[in-house]
């Protein structure tokens, strides 16, 4: 569920807190020794308080600081802050350091704003883009899930001494796990999975962001995993994220689901049993923001009744405590005068202590609050920082995938062109997905990005044509202004309406009229480009075969129509490269191209099986040439690594960056393994004419798979494949020995 | 893959084989002694020789019979035998009687065609309606389909005395296991799945077929079951099947996919490893019928050498084979003077002993010689049983789900209509589904049937309109006809072309302009009925809105349009239920009414989530009100039975027999359980005005399911409920203590 925007900020002023210098070393006895000696001091209620996330959860008496949370899925979700490219087009970047820097940036601005903790990244592997949160997602593969989900859990946690400083908040790896695909793309829909594919697909990229990048904390899944709520799930909570990883971050519960566990799943007699179940598992905080239901919160009155029933074992609560505890410790809270750190007015909260009790009036004020008590002095000059801005426009360049680019239409010459039109309703609409706030810093649309791009001498006019529903839809305008103008820029896909968390589909094509709009725009003769905006991929197989150009952008941020201008007319070479693939139509799905063989000939009838795009496939307006793949060594040993070396050249007339993508595929192994798996992949930035080198290293990390307990190199032949996508490689044969 | 038609049947007569009274039972000493000792004095090549299914695997020199094999689906495979209506027809009839009534007449027409074995029945619980063998299936559901797969192979192996007679063959339930939740419906496509859904879903009706019908023989699935070939799986096929189960029946390979293991998998380094991964995975015969693959056998040449070699020990093979001599001596082949008792022709192999080197040439000498070589003598008796032909009429009768009959629009009146106009593909030609004789005994079409039914004083006109392509499509036709008749029977669907083994779909709607055909009748303002004869369900949205009268069909056999005439006319009232949900579109797959309980609210964008007809719906000419359930107990020990009663009461006009359903739901377990779970269900035939009760049992085989390791029935409140479909249903509570 969405959660309301509440926030609460509470000020630690009296208690004085003495230094704990390495408090953000998980092992750190110090730190240990004062949680263990705060526990002993609390009393349950106090204990109890600790564990709701969005209540203050500060203690007064004990001197204990607040630490809040937020969702920074793509920015930090704060009004004023800078709006990024969506996660689904962060992927599309295949660009690890990019995505860091962009971290560093909105940890920055989370901090300025009072924000400890982020609820992202969400490391969900996309299988059924049905699925309404696949906008949230980096696609459709467990290492390209992985590797962007660490940098980005890099930038925002830092790394090293940077690690959770100041300028750095605490990134929530979610959700925990195989949420990527929901039986029919329902949200939340139950699971079912064997262990070798949880492991090898859905915690793949969790255990990257544990193990490269340390996440601090996880959230839980909605859903029912093979019969097991994960909220209540020991088998991924504590047998693989505890035993098998060595984890021991914080864990917090996403909205509702600890309620779910009694309300939803039944998978408990009572409300103290759904606490305790959660406890055991070992989930330490709860979202808790729904206002009058009593019976909401299991981690507040039913916990404290649990305990004095003896229902639950309060060792359980301290254990929840002492992670919380942690956290703050972690965060540095403990080290400092909060009241002058955070710059935030106090907010008291009328009945401080006793958060069960809010209620819904309490709700409105604190929610009005939250809004009037934001920081007053000087986050502006945090979050106004244009380089802030600069980062964005650079994210949104490298996010745009270039699909299709007949007869080199694009790029567009500038100085052509006496009037543009802009038509669809994704030309002037403010287009910026999921978890984005209410009143970004700024949004530059399409229309106004192209005008300010052209300048005076060029007319760019609009005529929406359509909405999502043919009730609005006006096409015959749009034709008229399309017939009237030099070229067409059809600014089609989808909106927050049509694709959002809770807003699956069960089909694939241009919501409502746009269909009708592109073909009778392609009617006129004129020349038109297609821009997609949208959150999943869209089955748009007339336009891939009528349309000369398609470029899609997924949803871009403040800097939208700058960063479309900037490619449109060649400012920008393309060179997005698509995390996950476009199915024809919705029949397809669930469609990857990390599938294992099929036991018999595939035969649909007046079809085929081929996706529309393929996973990594994306165009520049310069053409590259790759030579076969060379191995350093031909032969190594289990643990070993080889590098494989391609020269890449640029053939075409334009400046570009290619990624090169490399690929294994395990020929033969104790389990079966896919066809293709991605494993590596690097940028290459060429001039008209250069060659240039690539080295991918193949080492454990290309080679390992999961099976019956363990990660491991099994010796063999492996084929490794090169290529600027999924499906056009080149090959070359890697022997792993004993 | 389909199997070539080639069936070789081969005499032994020269080699006296001395009685074995009791060889058809499984532990008898004495057929276990004969088979040592047969072992012991057979050749490694007399042992591969047993081995092979579709080549003569009789043995001269040791007086060991041939046991031959052909496929029963609805009806044997051979020419001029009875075609009963397709699999997914005969579970619509929810009837285990009349299921175990057909079983008895295809084995003993099997028996008159020579054939020992058959392949069938197909337990597959189909849960994703784009895979082609949907037709083969008796739905979604897998009570449904363990009892009337368990029916019909109590009618084919018979049961006590009968079981394995000389009027009864041995079954084979394939394909073992989960075949019907392919990834995007693609046949053979991997499939992965946890242990608790593996059980209680796709194992259960397995574990039924062999607890309740004693099923002789099986045969694993074609696909990657969690990575590991269910051709070499030692999980399913010992831990499961033997050790858990304690079956110790034939298994049988499909055709090529020992091969697979190597070829497609890659799963074993060289074709003696796929023989002894099959070996080991206790798969006894190779189905193996492609001629030309020098490499196609496993169980041939390979598994010599791989003896030789020293890679297969030959107790592996030892086993396979005294299992093969188990079932013939089960078929108590080696009880009799084959010579006499199977009244065939001798047809000799040219190179019998060596069938690795059967040629092409061969093939297609031994194919015509099995169509020469059929049974000369009394098998038309057997099998132009006119019994036989009015069983088939009445499965075909039970078969019939009415959908929608708006203003009681069917029954038509006989007598009222000068001329009825049928159009539509399905209206004259053939449509048998899968799986049947190329030339069956007869065909009725719906214009004969209509004609025959109606004689002289009504002319039956017929307009194809379309084929399923659009190029051979004449609407105008088929609308001047409708225009110029009473009414009109709009005969559409599917076909084998459609829909078929290997023939998959990603799209659900009507193939071909099927949809214009139905749209232009509607036009015309005069009233029609929509018949479909179809292998899957198809999405038929509009028609369901639009249309006022709908009949399924599926594939009737061979008296299809006696049986449509009979129900369009009221000569018999529909009583057929859905054994699968018909989805609105193709976006809603995989959809089946016992999903689990999804963690967040279902918000589908401009759509929902129902089914466009629920599993188990299927409409009356009549009406029939039930009362509430009453429980012979409220409360039973866990072993214990309950009896639910329910009052049925006939309030319509017409005689008609209802099907009462009983479901429920474990209200709380240690693994979460479906909100439905069809655990009964008993038809009642009843007079207008008549009110009857049906009592249905509640006891282990209700409430039990499977978790950890073990069937259980755990204790607590379970909620039991009752109606004519899954939706309407009326509930009460039974309490299961321990």
């Amino acid at each position: 569920m969405k959660r309301l925007k509440l926030m609460l900020f509470l000020m630690i002023g009296t208690v004085a807190i003495p230094s704990c210098k390495n408090s953000d070393s998980r092992g750190s006895n110090t730190s240990k020794q004062r949680i263990e000696a705060l526990i002993d001091q609390m009393t349950l209620e106090e204990k109890v308080h600790q564990l709701a996330t969005q209540y203050p959860n500060a203690n007064m008496r004990l001197g204990i600081p607040n630490l809040s949370a937020n969702e920074c899925l793509h920015g930090i979700k704060m009004d004023s802050a800078t709006v990024f490219p969506q996660a689904i087009a962060m992927a599309s970047t295949w660009d690890l350091d990019l995505i860091e820097r962009m971290g560093h940036v909105v940890a920055k601005e989370s901090r300025a704003f009072g924000i400890h903790q982020c609820y992202t990244p969400m490391l969900a592997v996309v299988r059924d883009i049905r699925w309404g949160r696949t906008e949230e997602s980096y696609g459709e593969d467990p290492y390209l899930v992985g590797k962007i989900g660490a940098a980005y859990i890099k930038g925002l946690q830092g790394m090293g001494d940077e690690r959770f400083d100041k300028n750095h908040i605490m990134a929530t790896a979610k959700h925990f796990v195989a949420d990527g695909e929901p039986m029919a793309g329902d949200n939340g829909a139950a699971h079912d999975i064997s262990d070798y594919t949880l492991h090898n697909i859905h915690l793949y990229p969790f255990r990257m962001a544990i193990q490269e990048a340390e996440v601090g904390a996880i959230m839980p899944a909605h859903h029912l995993l093979n019969g097991v709520p994960c909220h209540a799930n020991n088998h991924i909570m504590n047998d693989v994220l505890r035993n098998e990883w060595g984890w021991d971050g914080l864990v917090v519960s996403d909205n509702g689901d600890l309620r779910s566990l009694k309300r939803v799943f039944n998978y408990v007699p009572d409300w103290q049993h759904a606490a305790r179940k959660g406890l055991e598992a070992g989930i330490h905080q709860e979202l808790a923001l729904f206002q009058g239901w009593s019976d909401h919160r299991m981690y507040g009155d039913f916990l404290i009744s649990g305990v004095e029933k003896g229902v639950i074992p309060e060792s359980l609560v301290d254990n929840a405590v002492s992670h919380v505890l942690q956290a703050k410790f972690q965060m540095g809270l403990f080290d400092k005068d909060v009241s002058k750190d955070e710059r935030f007015d106090v907010i008291k909260h009328p009945d401080h202590g006793e958060p069960d009790k809010v209620s819904q009036q309490d709700a409105e004020m604190f929610k009005k609050a939250l809004y009037v008590g934001i920081p007053k002095k000087d986050w502006r000059e945090t979050v106004f920082d244009k380089a802030h801005d600069n980062l964005a426009l650079e994210v949104a360049h490298k996010s745009i995938v270039l699909l299709k680019n007949e007869e080199n239409l694009l790029p567009l010459k500038k100085g052509m062109y006496k009037k543009i039109a802009v038509v669809g309703p994704n030309g002037k609409a403010m287009r910026l997905g999921g978890y984005s706030p209410d009143l970004p810093k700024y949004y530059v649309n399409i229309v106004d990005g192209l005008q300010a791009y052209l300048g005076d001498g060029t007319e760019v006019a609009f005529a929406q044509g359509c909405d999502f529903t043919a009730s609005t839809a006006d096409i015959p305008e749009a034709v008229r202004l399309a017939s009237a103008s030099d070229i067409t820029i059809v600014t089609i896909g989808g909106s927050e309406e049509t694709c959002r968390e809770n807003q699956d589909r069960d089909e694939l094509g241009l919501p409502g009229p746009q269909q009708e709009l592109v073909e009778a725009i392609h009617a006129t003769g004129r020349p038109y480009i297609v821009v997609l905006l949208n959150g999943r991929p869209l089955s748009i197989e007339w336009i891939a075969e009528n349309s000369k150009a398609i470029v899609e952008g997924w949803y871009l941020g403040q800097e939208t129509g700058r960063a479309i201008a900037n490619v449109l007319f060649g400012e920008v070479n393309p060179s997005g490269k698509l995390p996950i693939s476009f199915p024809r139509n919705v029949g397809q799905v669930p469609l990857f191209y990390n599938k294992l063989e099929t036991g018999r000939p595939r035969n649909i009838y007046n079809s085929n099986h081929e996706p529309l795009f393929a996973f990594g496939f994306g165009l520049s307006y310069t053409s590259f040439e790759l030579s076969s793949p060379v191995l350093s060594s031909k032969t190594i040993a289990v643990g070993e690594k080889a590098t494989v070396t391609v020269k890449v050249s640029n053939t075409g007339p334009y400046k570009g960056e290619e990624v090169v993508q490399l690929y294994i595929r395990d020929l033969m192994s104790a389990r079966v393994r896919p066809l293709k798996e991605l494993r590596n992949f690097v940028r290459i930035t060429l001039e008209p004419g250069q060659t240039g080198e690539v080295a991918l290293e193949i080492g454990p990390q290309q080679l390992e798979y999961w099976n019956d307990g363990e990660w491991k190199v099994e010796p063999g032949d492996f084929e490794i494949m090169v290529g600027v996508n999924s499906i056009d490689l080149k090959k070359t044969q890697l022997t792993v020995h004993n």
